[in-house]
């Protein structure tokens, strides 16, 4: 039994956030949006309240999709077919809510294995039919619903059932995993024999290898273990012309990657079954340390000094001030950092080393291996924070937050409930490019807030460093009664984010894909001529527009 | 003014490989091939002697040319098209050698900046004219000829008046730099600012940073700086859609990557004039030490040990026994190495140590960094050498190894002027698949070689280590007239050691490329899935075929 998050939300339906024991957040919010999140939410939308129309699902297809993969495994009830409607972008979310289910796919097709897979690509491609590969379903971009006006039969083909670590080579340090894993699901059958994979994305609990793969995912510890398309040393793939099958060597000069053309491709080449993923011995010591930076410019400057340092931290992340500001305000009454932060450490912070307690910020720099690695990597990271004015906080906020960093996503729920909207937009820029579109995009959001006329609220933290320069991720927030027609003045403002990336020297997208969402301005950021390859091979590969289409490049939009 | 590599072989005309100096090759070479390398070499050919038909190009292209890149920068003079017709594989040597000259280009063009190479394209697609991409021309894949039938005008466009580092970014650690600038040149202009590229594949000297995109290239010291498929962070590419120009972001999540597609493509999808490059800073210390290790199995297991510690050397590299020996015996009368090994160690290694002189690996291992840093490597790998048995013999075997690096390719003429063919094979795979990898295609060689009825040599090295595996570099050679004819013995035996590769879990090429030496077999490689993948990429880009046919997927070989 494959399980799947709340048909309207995130997660597990006994996990919700509440503000209730963070006394700070209530004044917070009210202070930088307005909103009272002490009143009573409005609750979740009731499922017999949705108008489900029936699937259309021609006999012949249903037949076949039956003899592929069991009558047990072909779903056709209203339940699952809304569960598979959308991925948990915040217009998911609003739509949901709103009872607009979009287009639903007609059935929902679990497969057992690769020739299960196959055998409903082919019975999907005789009848002409839209195959839409689902994972955890966490994608925030739309990358898992149907076009709109699709007239043909929609499948949406969960991959929840092969969710099994099928080997692992000890010597190569490597192991092959199925594509439908989930990652606490994967990461516990490799802990088992002392491995990890290292990939933790904030979508952990509720994503899987294959949709990491799908949509060049990156984890929190990227800076160690890589991003998931340096981790994906081989993938299986079931394709209109048969089932791909690269090699898992460690690098190879065998014409345009084909590996990479499957990372980020969303379905739209295939469904990958299988991948043979990079892992790595569960390290003997793991610190994750906390450290406040006076400001923000100083802040960024350190990390770049720390990516060009030989030192090699697992993590490297800051907040902004507000980001900083809104962590001090949602930690727990009596929990480590509140205690820290009481303990005299913002007096200190603020009379001995002349911090702006507004302008401060929060970071986490993770360590791992041998003690004696630990110990230098610490040292010398040590040196380049105290060079630009940080401070070592110690461990205990390092440790709440690796405890609760896959419990933000709820917090957009809550404020549905409460009446506002926040969403997330993330980009990767060089490091002499970051300060400034920070800034810009800043601004940006701030004359979007004023256009559409709401007390609007924006932060950041920069994750994953690289060589050359690191991932921005926004976080912004405004109130709103909770309606379709709210998603119109959320446009302005995602919009006024995503053109300041691409007009900033940005990128669309880190780590989140492009999906509909991001669709638009995807020439502008690999260029037109860019697209015109992307399309090429699209075209090439899936000419009746049968595998998910409508994703990345726009359907109609072609070649040359 | 554009320089180039001698018409009919490797590198400058004024140097050349001499075994006079070396006093134990000749005694090596005849035991071990039966060679004598002290007759009288047979001279290279003589210009005059070779027979070129004249150019067939249409008056209106011509004039086009003229238009786009000025008179004095289209050639259509006989040394000008031989020096375009090949790259430098042996094949090539041999037939040039023979005079057998192939497709020759009709034109070779030079075009001064990218307006110009858009000038030369666009003339190229109006009269359905082939365009070949040219570099530095050590291609040793086959990937700069015309396919031998082409009835279509042939141009040659040669980028090496695009030789300039454009920009430095100093605090992204990245660099603009010219597709046409040679390996040397490069570098300079990077030192001279205090910067190196650190990619220092064996053809440094004669290979332009296009050419290592284009094909996918690996420098020696790859364990620190990347393949260039991680160097290159952005390229330009003048495509039949326009210019292709990607972000110099560090990662992004936007659809499959077009930068990737564009590495490895050998000028299937268009022209690339431009890319931007991680560069590092100097470093203060750089140290190649020596090591002796008792047996190849062992020395395997070390390479291994080391790639998954936490030391991160720049070079990894062990010769098997048979390359040992062979370096031995090339090391110069007087040399470090030579009295090093007269020394007494050959003693010490024997008496004290118990090692089978016959038996055993030499390996290079590289550190740079800070002198803390550098120690600190030093001392991790220090240990896993020791544990498996292995010797450190100091820095004067790996100082004169990276004096002479680029020395190499010479050898190969020098081996044809004498009668013997000598070539090199290439793969990667991972850890748990190297020695098997290593003893049968060792033995397919041997077997080979019985087949044709010769004395036939081989040997191998590892270098290039990554998380999961290795690359794996064999050179084979055996006596024969140098002629046509023996390039149906040659192809026996390389073709027992590619499919070798195949059969062992291996690819088809770490970083030579496929051109058209190793199309046939790209589909075992990537699966056939994989090769209708590439297929629809170059079909859909490139319908004409008119951008460097017949390389890397065959033209006729279609998708899906």
């Amino acid at each position: 039994m494959v399980e799947h998050m709340k048909w309207w939300g995130w997660g597990r339906e006994s996990v919700s956030f509440s503000h209730a024991d963070k006394p700070a957040l209530a004044p917070f919010i009210r202070a930088n949006i307005g909103l009272d999140i002490t009143r009573p939410p409005t609750q979740a939308p009731a499922f017999g309240d949705l108008r489900v129309d029936g699937p259309v699902l021609p006999d012949g297809l249903r037949d076949a999709l039956v003899a592929a993969v069991g009558a047990e495994h072909v779903h056709t009830d209203a339940l699952e077919r809304v569960v598979h409607a959308y991925g948990k972008s915040l217009r998911d979310l609003v739509r949901i809510r709103a009872g607009d289910l979009g287009r639903l796919p007609d059935a929902v097709v679990y497969p057992g294995g690769e020739d299960e897979v196959r055998a409903v690509l082919a019975a999907a491609l005789v009848a002409d039919a839209v195959v839409i590969p689902f994972g955890g379903g966490s994608n925030i971009s739309g990358s898992l619903e149907a076009p709109r006006g699709e007239t043909r039969p929609v499948l949406s083909v969960d991959l929840g059932r092969l969710d099994r670590v099928l080997d692992i080579d000890t010597d190569a340090r490597l192991a092959r995993i199925q594509a439908g894993a989930l990652g606490p699901n994967l990461e516990e059958q490799l802990n088992a024999q002392g491995w990890t994979l290292g990939h933790f994305p904030d979508s952990f609990s509720h994503s899987t290898l294959g949709g990491w793969i799908a949509t060049r995912s990156s984890g929190m510890q990227s800076d160690k273990y890589g991003d998931i398309s340096e981790i994906t040393r081989a993938v299986r793939v079931v394709t209109p012309a048969g089932v791909l099958v690269t090699r898992a060597v460690p690098s190879q000069s065998t014409g345009p990657s084909v590996r990479e053309m499957i990372l980020g491709s969303e379905g739209r080449l295939g469904l990958i079954t299988e991948a043979t993923v990079q892992v790595h011995r569960v390290p003997e010591e793991r610190t994750i340390l906390g450290y406040f930076f006076p400001t923000w410019d100083e802040a960024l400057i350190a990390m770049r000094e720390i990516a060009e340092s030989e030192a090699a931290p697992t993590v490297t992340r800051v907040a902004d001030p507000g980001e900083t500001r809104f962590s001090l305000a949602t930690s727990k009454k009596g929990s480590p950092v509140s205690r820290l932060v009481s303990n005299g450490l913002k007096q200190y912070l603020a009379r001995v080393k002349h911090f702006d307690l507004e302008r401060m910020c929060l970071s986490f720099i993770g360590f791992e291996g041998s003690p004696g690695h630990v110990r230098i990597q610490r040292k010398v990271v040590g040196e380049i924070v105290k060079r630009h004015g940080g401070v070592c906080v110690g461990t205990s906020p390092g440790q709440l937050y690796d405890q609760k960093k896959f419990d933000t996503p709820y917090i957009r729920d809550f404020l549905l409930g409460q009446g506002a909207l926040a969403d997330v937009s993330e980009t990767s820029t060089s490091w002499s490019q970051l300060a400034t579109l920070y800034t810009g995009v800043v601004a940006r959001a701030h004359k979007a807030f004023d256009e559409i006329g709401v007390k609007g609220w924006i932060m950041c933290h920069l994750s994953h460093s690289y060589h050359s320069g690191a991932c921005l991720y926004f976080t912004f927030a405004f109130t709103s009664p909770v309606a379709l027609e709210a998603l119109e003045r959320y446009d302005v403002v995602k919009s006024a984010v995503q053109q300041g990336f691409l007009d900033l020297g940005g990128t669309l997208s880190h780590h989140h894909a492009v999906g509909t969402e991001h669709a638009a301005w995807l020439g502008e950021d690999i260029s037109p001529a860019g697209v015109s390859l992307v399309s090429a091979l699209f075209e090439g590969v899936d000419p009746g527009h049968n595998l998910n289409p409508g994703k990345i490049v726009p359907s109609g939009s072609t070649a040359g």
